[in-house]
């Protein structure tokens, strides 16, 4: 078995990150009055090796893939929205396709599979695995074979990003039933009942958060031998989260900084933290989600998110609405003149 | 005495609200999803009355005054600094000038009096009404005919964003002492000891705080008369903070939103609104500023920030960086596909 999420990663530069600190200090502000922005580009300048971080150059990706789960009636959409959001994503009317659209960003939709199928569409991978994953009550979500597919599908949509120059990553995932997926591998990691972290999702009723918690006891009973991360996300996963985790390890041995969507992408940038610690300091969290179970999640990273705007869509969507924070921390610390430059006066001392 | 301030406003659109929030109930997304975007997109369309809103043209303004309370040593900077940033405004090395460019937003500074003169420079309105407010430790701030000026001088300049159809209104502000008299104003509007109130500012130590709320608690007891909402500013405000009440108010009257920054200008949103109540709906606050009086004022105003990154650098830069989130809280608004449009199935009813 090809264990390459196992590698290296690229360590970040403690030499900028110093460098970049002393010019913060430098700029006509008080120093730290601009906060997070400030942390932010000297965070950038440490993973970019740069004293003038960037993230001009964002690639988005959208795993997209079909949940056997959903034969336990755990989502308050039909199944068939996958495939279906699957081509509005292309057609430019899904929420991530306008933001990417306004951003600049390049929009990538990889198709893990999807029961009802799709017609062969522009800026969609078809990288089927299954029409869906295993029913995670009643089987493993995924054989070894697939779960190394759908790992590499994730490296590889890094790949072509590194290939564009990227400065930044946001992946996004759609799938219907996948915050069930999602929560059972939290309460795995988390070794929470899943009564505390089942979640409305898309929109289900108290009884229905109640039978999706129920669903998820099953599945942890069922795949009680499940520890190890990697086996944690062969039971308990998905395909489109496993592609995160790839892409996610992919971007820290790449050197590309990450803009980590809410609770599907945190829950999957957790568990590839498990597999991969080293990466850790690569995965910025973007937004906190609506999404009850994504405080523990986000918790457990040990972030704050960026924003919190009581989002609970997924698809990247979070991530995405972070990106000009970003963009506006790099171009202060790169725009912004110093004290000497400005002739201003500097706090008495 | 001209009393502009008290005249009607345009009221926001019941009509546009109602229909935006249907129409956002038939974007691809389960209804909701999209948390504050959502809300803000709404809100935009019905005080723009149009079920299309936008931000895409924005003016920033930043009005610039010194404190004559200077005089009593409660700021971390030294006075001349407020004449030096004006400098730094215009010449583009500032944190706004910065934003402002990056956001393709138009940025005017207007310089209501600074102690140490500063040459003609482009970008720099003089409207020069005194080379600093009055000491409010041992003095009114202004003059009643000073503080017509200054209002006048913030409805001057949205008078000069409407000729440029703007679609947002940024307000900023620079003064070295003005969370001096913020903090007066404060205490004097909420009823709170300036001792839980008075911040460090630009960087003060404990002893410095201690000081202040010192200084500020003589302003209270030397203004001990001054209750309605305009006499508080005459008295314990300053010509910038005027100028940004006048700003607020004329933009209600005009029909332009207002992204509001942080300490100071929250200070003066409130005071508007005790002023003028029917200016609220009109008034988005941007950021939770680190300046830690600022919750009270944010709570004053019944409203939880879009942003809270540590900010406190003012010159409206918290505003700023909130505009992205308009702007593509609004993107979505305009360009998401509906269910109808894109074949994908609503949520099972």
């Amino acid at each position: 078995m090809d264990n390459w999420y196992l590698d290296g990663v690229v360590a970040p530069s403690e030499k900028h990150r110093n460098k970049a600190l002393a010019w913060q200090n430098q700029l006509t502000k008080p120093a730290g009055s601009l906060g997070r922005l400030e942390s932010l580009a000297v965070e950038l300048a440490a993973l970019q090796h740069n004293l003038h971080p960037s993230a001009a150059r964002v690639a988005m990706a959208v795993f997209a893939a079909d949940q056997g789960v959903c034969a336990e009636s755990v989502s308050a959409f039909p199944q068939a929205v996958t495939a279906q959001m699957v081509a509005n994503f292309a057609g430019g009317g899904a929420a991530i396709s306008v933001l990417a659209k306004s951003l600049g960003a390049s929009l990538e939709v990889i198709n893990l599979g999807t029961v009802q199928p799709t017609a062969a569409l522009p800026q969609v991978i078809d990288a089927t695995i299954a029409p869906q994953s295993g029913n995670i009550a009643r089987a493993a979500a995924m054989t070894h074979e697939q779960l190394q597919l759908a790992l590499a599908a994730g490296r590889a949509a890094v790949q072509r990003a590194q290939a564009n120059n990227t400065d930044l990553f946001v992946a996004g995932e759609m799938g219907i039933g996948n915050t069930t997926t999602a929560t059972a591998m939290l309460c795995r990691l988390l070794e929470v009942d899943p009564a505390l972290l089942a979640g409305p999702g898309t929109g289900l009723d108290s009884a229905g958060v109640s039978h999706k918690a129920r669903v998820i006891e099953q599945a942890l009973n069922l795949h009680a031998q499940a520890r190890d991360p990697v086996e944690v996300l062969r039971c308990l996963g998905g395909f489109e989260t496993a592609a995160l985790v790839g892409a996610y390890i992919a971007c820290a041995q790449t050197g590309i900084a990450v803009l980590v969507d809410g609770f599907i992408c945190t829950a999957a940038a957790l568990l590839a933290s498990r597999i991969n610690p080293a990466i850790v300091p690569w995965l910025i969290l973007s937004h906190a989600s609506a999404e009850p179970g994504h405080r523990l999640a986000v918790e457990a990273m040990g972030q704050v998110p960026l924003l919190d705007l009581g989002l609970r869509l997924g698809e990247g969507s979070g991530a995405a609405v972070a990106v000009p924070l970003v963009r506006l921390a790099c171009d202060l610390h790169n725009g912004m003149a110093t004290f000497a430059e400005a002739g201003v006066a500097d706090k008495a001392r």
